[in-house]
C-alpha cells in the first residue's frame, strides 16, 4: 500500500451589498459586478419570485432598461417568473425549468443566473446554478428580511425532495449578494416580523450590545420603521458571514454552533405542516431553549424575562398549541423532535443554550422532564399575554 | 450603498491509496479510512459497475465478508450494481435510484457512498454523493487505467444531461479514492491500451524524464505487464493530483493546461459516436498537436516521431478517417471542433502545444490551413505504420 495525500485550499470571496432602489440607472450596485469589456458582454438570466413581481409590478420593466442601457450587459430572454415560497422547492419542476434555459440560451459558467425572492426560491435558483456545467455565477437579490440577513448571504442552496426539507442541495458560494432595503416596503407584516427572531438568535448567543439594540428598538420595528431594520439587517448578516468564514464553511463537521432554538422550530413548522413561518417558530424555540436555561440555572429570571418582552413588543407568539401534540409513541412531539435532530447531527446531541444575555454555550443532552415544565411556562406566560 | 466582503478558505484533503487485492480481510486500505470507534459502525453503500462485477464474480461476496468482519463497519443493504459505460450517465434514473437508497436506508451526511467501476459509473455515482444532503462522504474505487491515473483521482463529477456531455455535475472532492491494480487484469485490451494516453499527454506537457521511461517501457506496456503499468499510473495520477492542488482546483479561471490534445479528440469522439475510446481518441489530438507543434517548428522532425513511434508501439492509431468529415458549411468538422472549443472556453482560444519534449506552451490561436496539412501528414505517415 503506498498513499499519495492530496491537499488543498480554495478561496471563497464574494461582496453582499446594502442598497435601495438597485435598478435606477444610477444605482451603480449591479453594474459593477461585471468585468467592464467592450468586447463580450456579461450575459444575466434572471428567475424572480412572482410574490415579488406582484408588490413590484415595474420591476421586470425596471430590469429590462437597466440591461438595455449599459453595454456591458445582456439579458438573456425574459425573466422567468416562479411562484414563491416552500412549493418551489417541492415541484421538480422548477429546477428543471431552468435547467432547461440554460441549455436552450447557452447559459454557461461565463454568464450569470439572477435570483430574486425569498429564502425558498433563493435555494432552488442556486442549486439549480450550481449543478449546471459544475457551477454557473450565481447572484442572489433576496427580497424578505429573513434571507437578507441569514439564509441569502449564506453558501447554501437546497431542494426538498422524499418529503424531505432541503434533502438535495450543495454549498456553493454565490457570485454576489445585494439586499436591497425598497423590497421589504411590501413585505406582509407576518414577513416583516419573522425574519428578526434570527438576529435575535445570534444576538442572544454572541452579542450582548446587538440584542440591547434591539431591545430599543422594538417599538421602532414593530412599527415598521425602515432605519432600524436596516441596522438589524446589516448587524445580522454581517455576523452570519462572520460564523461562515471563522468556522466549518461546508459544513464537514457535526457542530451546529448556529442553531439555537432551532430543534423544536424545524418539529414545530412540521407539526403545524409548515402554517407557521421558519421565524415565527424560530421566536418559538428560542422561548423555549431560554425557559429551559433559566429553569437549569444558567441564566435568571429576569434575562428571561428581557427576552420575552422583546418578543412580545416585536408581535411575536412564544408559544403554539401543537407542542403539546402527543406522538404514536404517547410522548411529546417536539421530544420525539429532538431526537429526530441528534439522528440528524450523526448521533451525538449537540444544542445551543444561553449562559447568559450574549454568550450561548452547547450541551450534549437535555432533560426532557425540565422541557416538558418549560413548555408548562411558555404555555402560561402565553395566556398572560394574550389577556393582557 | 455599504458592503461586507465575505472572504475565506475551505481546505480539502484526501487520500489516494495504491494497492492489490483490496478486499483480503489482511488488507488495511480500505478499513483504515474510517473512525475505529466501539460504540458507531461506519455505514457504507456500494455501487458497482456491472462489468466490474462481471469480470470479478467473487467481488460481492469478498465485500461482504469484509464488511462483516470488522465490527466498525457496516454494509447498508447489497450493493447496486449499475450498468456501466457512458450510458449511465445518460440515464437520469441511476442517479434517481442511488438517491432513492439514500432516502429508504438513511444515508445521510455521517454515512459513505463508495463507487467501484470506470470513469463514466464514478462520475454519476459521484454527482448522486455530492447533492444527496449537500454531501454524502464519497469514496472512489477506479477500475480502468482512464480512471486509476487521471480522472478517478480528481474532483468532478457529472452526468449527461440534454445530449450534452458532463452537462449537470458539481466539483466535490472524493474522501478517499484507492486504486487496486487487481482491476486491470481483466480488462480489455482497448481499455488497458486507451489510459495510457494520458500519461504521454502529462508526460509530453510537463516530464521529459516521464515520457522516456514510457517509451524505455512501451513493449512491456503492450504486452500488459503489471509493473510498469504500475509505474506509470502512480506518476501519472501524482501529476494530476499535484495539478489539481497547484492550480485553480474548481477551475474558476478559463484556462485548461492540463487539456492538450483534447479539442479535437472531443470532437472525434463526437464524429465517431462514441465509437472510439476516449483515451484513443486523445492520442490521435496529441498526434495532431504534436504534428502541428512541428510544422509550426516548435519542436523538431525527430521529436515528433519519438511520440508517434511511442503510440505505434503501444499499438494506439495515430488517425482516423472521421477526421477528414466535413460539415454542413463544408469546412473539416474538426476545425468546427476548434471554434466549438473556443465557444465552450468563454470567448478566448487557448490551446496547449509543444516547444520541447516535456514542455507544453499555451497559445491563443491555430492556423487552419497547418491543422489542415498536419491531418494529410498524420494520414500519410498512418497508412505507412498499416503497410509495415
Amino acid at each position: 500500500m503506498k498513499i499519495i495525500q492530496q491537499d488543498f485550499s480554495v478561496r471563497f470571496t464574494y461582496p453582499v451589498i446594502f442598497t435601495e432602489h438597485l435598478f435606477s440607472i444610477e444605482n451603480q450596485s449591479f453594474i459593477q459586478l461585471f468585468p467592464n469589456s467592450t468586447t463580450k458582454a456579461a450575459r444575466v438570466f434572471f428567475v424572480i419570485d412572482s410574490e415579488v413581481t406582484a408588490a413590484h409590478p415595474t420591476l421586470v420593466s425596471a430590469i429590462a432598461k437597466y440591461m438595455d442601457h449599459f453595454p456591458q450587459l445582456e439579458q438573456i430572454h425574459v425573466p422567468l417568473i416562479v411562484p414563491g415560497g416552500e412549493q418551489c422547492k417541492n415541484e421538480p419542476k422548477w429546477v428543471d425549468k431552468i435547467l432547461e434555459m440554460t441549455s436552450l440560451h447557452g447559459i454557461d459558467r461565463h454568464s450569470y443566473i439572477t435570483g430574486i425572492g425569498g429564502g425558498a426560491l433563493l435555494d432552488m435558483v442556486g442549486f439549480a446554478a450550481a449543478i449546471s456545467h459544475r457551477g454557473i455565477r450565481h447572484i442572489r437579490i433576496p427580497t424578505t428580511v429573513l434571507s437578507q440577513n441569514d439564509s441569502g448571504v449564506g453558501v447554501k442552496n437546497s431542494v426538498n425532495s422524499f418529503n424531505k426539507k432541503n434533502y438535495l442541495g450543495t454549498f456553493a458560494p454565490p457570485y454576489a449578494v445585494i439586499n436591497d432595503s425598497d423590497f421589504l416596503l411590501t413585505l406582509h407584516e407576518r414577513d416583516w416580523r419573522a425574519g428578526i427572531s434570527e438576529a435575535i438568535k445570534v444576538a442572544l448567543i454572541k452579542d450582548l450590545a446587538f440584542f440591547e439594540r434591539i431591545e430599543q428598538d422594538a417599538e421602532a420595528l414593530a412599527s415598521r420603521q425602515m432605519p432600524p431594520m436596516q441596522t438589524l439587517i446589516w448587524r445580522c448578516a454581517e455576523m452570519h458571514i462572520q460564523h461562515i468564514a471563522g468556522g466549518d464553511p461546508f459544513e464537514s463537521g457535526s457542530s451546529r454552533p448556529l442553531d439555537f432554538g432551532h430543534w423544536a422550530a424545524h418539529k414545530l413548522e412540521q407539526l403545524t405542516k409548515y402554517e407557521i413561518r421558519h421565524g415565527e417558530a424560530v421566536a418559538i424555540g428560542i422561548a423555549l431553549d431560554s425557559t429551559y436555561s433559566m429553569l437549569k440555572g444558567m441564566i435568571s429570571e429576569a434575562d428571561l424575562n428581557r427576552i420575552l418582552t422583546v418578543f412580545a413588543k416585536l408581535g411575536f407568539d412564544i408559544f403554539h398549541e401543537d407542542l403539546l401534540k402527543k406522538g404514536e409513541n404517547g410522548t411529546l412531539s417536539v421530544i420525539n423532535g429532538l431526537h429526530e435532530f441528534r439522528e440528524h447531527l450523526g448521533g451525538e446531541l449537540t444544542i445551543m443554550l444561553l449562559e447568559k444575555l450574549g454568550k450561548g454555550k452547547e450541551v450534549h443532552e437535555m432533560d426532557t422532564d425540565l422541557i416538558e415544565k418549560s413548555l408548562q411556562l411558555l404555555q402560561k406566560q402565553h395566556y398572560s399575554q394574550q389577556m393582557a
